[in-house]
């Protein structure tokens, strides 16, 4: 795995083509990006007049308004189209949800402090930042040292807190604000921890994902889908993580909103009923042998890619081309979206695939979207907790014969030879699996008796032939019961939101070639403000026709904005595009306007009755624009943007 | 006031109109109503598994769609009706902000604990149950203690802790469910306590409110709208409130949907241009002197409760008409929706005048949407505590002549007589409002000298006539500059779904009168699917038939679902009745099909490839029930719904 980690670690970079940045560096694009969305706010970092938090942040409106129409249309996209089962959870958890889920004792990064000030640093940041400073800055640097460095970066996710300590200390890392020593790495978990109710003694966290609100309600969503596989449950909402030291912007927060899906299937039958819709869908795929083997990530029809056995199964597949549609229609350059299969050190142990829809931004490749075959884990998890069975049952359509596994215990036997232990012992026979049992009735029958360990006793007991029977019966069986396999695709919509961002943004010439205007190509679907209108000139018959217009616009539901300031037209239009507005009436007359598109520049005239109609079907996706400039006559002026 | 609680008791319960439940007494409605809540899972209480945790619940798929709708709704009849700036901020929040806002300090409820277990409860709510027990059970009362528990119960939000403390004693009540004696009451902060990122030193909260998020960004907002009053900005978010013991199921919960907008208003100036859209509507008001004089809610128009002085402005009476129109477009009983304007000890000291639109429900008179002008309260504050001035210029056409007061402190003679102290002495003294600041020129000039209270001190000085000049000179100004009023409607979502589900239900029997079914009647809007499809038997072409009007109903954006169970048509109708929803679609041809309306189960017959068309137009009100039955044909059948 550590030839699996160099690798991943020479991908993570991603491409350097500084087209994909406007032709300026990245951090140049960076900045640019990040100034207008802040001086336009679409985020401004949240308790601004107080100094701030680190990692958290406020959408202003055109932010808002971009998020709202991304969650309607993953609503429209995902749940409304597959018949999901939409719910809504609180945020509040009881710590017992979370310790089911692994979290409490998990969800950790490692932390060290600076021993003076106390001051908090991911271990692993700064052994990173060292290195990654070493190799960029040290000229002096042997060869072994620098291979050294570089496999340190590859194997870092995989480090022990001994390990990272170690290395800490061996490099002599120190506080970097204050150079101070530093304390040795342990783990901090990163749920934000809280009490539910005046008593102090009920721990809660907030939620690090919306998912576990799914699973505990597994048993009554399959009753409310009539008791049948598959069927997918969905939420939307926010999730929480007190990260040591939050960085990389809108990247990693303390706070987001996830949207995610469960999807409950047979674990014998992934088939999906609308796999052929995608099948034939070709994009960008990394699998893990192109990962291992230093090769690009590739164009791969995705039928190919499951036929092949590259991606485990049709439903997951069915996902990652339904993700791929959704994030393409949101306006994600397809040249800059790839789906990464998880090597498999980066895969839980339980997991059976897992791919990331990756988008490249100017902080390199960032995983927006996990699609995971999480098998029968979280359900097993929680069974297992709670003592209710969250399980699922096939009905044959006739009664099969099924091989069972019988374990009858001797009670006489054992009552004599373990007393008041005697119902431990039982318990942990029973709870067998038919390997264990197969394996201990060889032995019994060899040997005669057996070391055993009964975990709840903590301690190894003998068993002897004559304390149970293991025998297999053939039983005639009219159903079978099962835990699901579950598929979950998780977005995180935040993330998502930034790289459109970055993927809209372009900046073009004013008139006079004298100042770069930025603009934002996001598609109406996404488009804060799907229209602005601007009386010409400032007098009173125009404005009228702009409120009349205006008016009728937001009765169809079209947001839309009036700009009746005094400024020009030009002026007007490059305010707008930098809002991503893709389309501006401009009020000439009393009877008719103009519509500008905003990439193209190009304006058409409409008779004032028609305008909101028109401007609708455009925003709604019922026809296109170039669809109208077959229809409407061409308008070409002399205004100042052109 | 304590007449005018004792009024505020007597009002609270509400009509007891029987005909308001269906017939039946309040606990059997209720439990009719909440028992199909529950089993159609449109509710349920969260962490079920895990036996659940009091005060959170989830939505499940009805309900969870109901919520997007009606906020959906909001954001098109507030949002983009008014071109509010949404924001989205988020639910962590600093302990400076909450410290600002006056939450950390006052944020509270009073508590008491049972002495032996620890047990908590919420003090206020002890002495009410013991009061009202007393007077329903208690026959042989004297009319004395019958009047003494009758005002305790109108006085008792208006109770310190003491006054509490002493009433429990005095009736020796103990803990409910152990008779162990009670501690003292003591206030208990309602907020969900965390701390942000590692270091255990940045106290935070879970917000008990969205609005502080929009006040701290406040002078970005303004930036954004032109730096032009009026505005309003609006937010949808979780809030949280750490319960300390919930009751009344939904209505009462640990983590909710608020929908709040804060409307920044020239004080001086409280027109809105909008008004005269609203002045005409008349529904039921409860103004102050009606709630003391213990006469009825009574329907008003508007426009004459504003003429009159009843309601302080036209901006607060815009949002209240605005509010009327919202919550009856849901679906809520306009007969048993009324404005209530709070009593003066309900208001907040600062607080300008208040109304809150209640909406009757089984537990009486619920407050779903409270609508305040909160004056500048809250910008002040965070000015104060934040240092950055968050107020507004008005420039003026022309410059005026304003007159101003000037102080001027005569640092020599201050020195002399303050030493170290002078600095905070100069302050304090320039702080000084003009009453103050004239109050104390007179005395100067009678007396001499006069006490002054400098607070950063802590003490009393005594300030002499040669200290300071005080005066008014005449400047020309060209602006003035203020802290804007807000005027906030904010909306309790749940609140308002929970009192939807009441006043939309309703029983009917079925055909052969032995059972009685239950109905949803949710108009289109809020239904949470608006279509089913039923094949009428179990058979290919059919289903076919079904197919594809789901696909075409799901394309054009309305949320279906298709019954091929073979269950009775009248037992699938009956399913989808307890659902709300309002259309079904059964398939009994291959060319046509039938539509049935869920009220009045009146059938009409349409050729498949109109069915899509017509059921998306009259779930988006485009067109209505009553329209389609003049156009198409009806349908008799001797289907077992009839």
């Amino acid at each position: 795995t550590e030839i699996e980690n160099e690798l991943k670690a020479a991908i993570s970079g991603g491409s350097d083509g500084s087209n994909s940045f406007n032709g300026m560096s990245r951090d140049t694009f960076r900045q640019a990006v990040v100034n207008t969305l802040e001086r336009r706010l679409f985020y401004v970092p949240s308790f601004k007049i107080y100094r701030g938090v680190a990692g958290l942040y406020d959408y202003g409106p055109p932010g808002c308004a971009i998020k709202s129409n991304v969650l309607s249309f993953w609503r429209q996209h995902f749940v409304l189209e597959e018949n999901m089962l939409e719910v809504d959870c609180p945020c509040v958890t009881p710590e017992v949800v979370l310790k089911a889920s692994g979290h409490v004792d998990k969800f950790t990064d490692l932390m060290v402090k600076d021993e003076k000030t106390g001051t908090c640093y991911r271990a692993d940041h700064l052994l990173k930042d060292h290195c990654k400073d070493k190799l960029e800055k040290d000229l002096a640097i042997s060869s072994e040292m620098a291979a050294e460095l570089k496999h340190v970066l590859a194997v870092l996710d995989d480090l022990s807190a001994e390990q990272l300590g170690a290395k800490i200390k061996e490099y002599g890392i120190v506080a970097p604000d204050t150079k101070n020593p530093l304390s040795d790495p342990y783990p901090f978990n990163l749920m934000f921890a809280t009490s539910i109710g005046p008593s102090g003694m009920s721990p809660g966290y907030m939620r690090p994902e919306t998912a576990q609100g799914i699973f505990v309600n597994f048993k009554d969503l399959y009753y409310y889908n009539g008791n049948k596989l598959p069927f997918a449950a969905a939420q939307i909402g926010q999730a929480f993580r007190n990260e040591i030291s939050p960085r990389q912007g809108l990247l990693r927060v303390r706070e987001f909103t996830l949207a995610e899906i469960e999807h409950f299937v047979d674990p014998d039958d992934k088939s999906h009923p609308k796999y052929s819709e995608v099948s034939n869908l070709e994009f960008l795929m990394f699998p893990r042998d192109e990962q291992m083997s230093g090769e690009a990530a590739k164009r791969l029809c995705l039928g190919d890619a499951v036929s092949e056995g590259t991606v485990n199964n049709q439903t997951l597949a069915y996902f990652i081309g339904r993700v791929y549609l959704f994030l393409t229609h949101l306006g994600i350059d397809e040249k800059r979206l790839r789906f990464r299969q998880h090597l498999p050190n980066e895969m839980a142990h339980y997991a059976a695939d897992c791919w990331d829809a990756e988008i490249e931004s100017s902080y390199g490749w960032i995983e927006c979207v996990g699609i995971a075959d999480r098998s029968a884990y979280d359900l097993r998890a929680h069974t297992e907790k709670s003592g209710v069975a969250l399980v699922a049952q096939e009905k044959f359509s006739e009664p099969k014969e099924v091989e069972k596994l019988v374990i009858t215990p001797n009670k006489k036997e054992l009552g004599l030879a373990f007393k008041g232990d005697q119902k431990l012992v039982i318990e942990s026979l029973e709870a067998m699996n038919e390997k264990e049992a197969m394996e201990m009735k060889a032995t019994l029958e060899s040997k005669g008796e057996i070391e055993f360990e009964v975990c709840k006793l903590q301690k190894m007991v003998t068993i002897k032939k004559n304390m149970l029977s293991i025998s297999k019966e053939t039983k005639r069986e009219h159903q079978r019961t099962f835990t699901p396999s579950v598929i979950e695709p998780s977005f995180g919509i935040g993330r998502i939101i930034y790289c459109l961002y970055e993927h809209s943004f372009y900046m073009r010439p004013d008139k006079s070639g004298d100042e770069q205007l930025n603009v934002f190509r996001f598609p109406p679907l996404v488009a804060p403000i799907k229209c602005t209108v601007f009386p010409l000139v400032q007098n009173e018959e125009y404005e009228e026709v702009a409120n009349r217009i205006s008016r009728s616009l937001t009765a169809a539901g079209i947001s839309n904005k009036k700009d009746i300031t005094g400024t020009s037209i030009g002026k007007r239009y490059a305010r707008t595009d930098e809002l991503g507005v893709p389309f501006a009436i401009t009020v000439d007359s009393k009877t008719s306007v103009t519509i500008r598109e905003r990439d193209s520049k190009d304006q058409i005239r409409v008779n004032v009755d028609e305008v909101a109609t028109v401007v609708k079907d455009v925003s709604e996706g019922r026809t296109t624009w170039a669809d109208i400039l077959q229809i409407y006559p061409a308008h070409t002026s002399a205004s100042a943007d052109e």
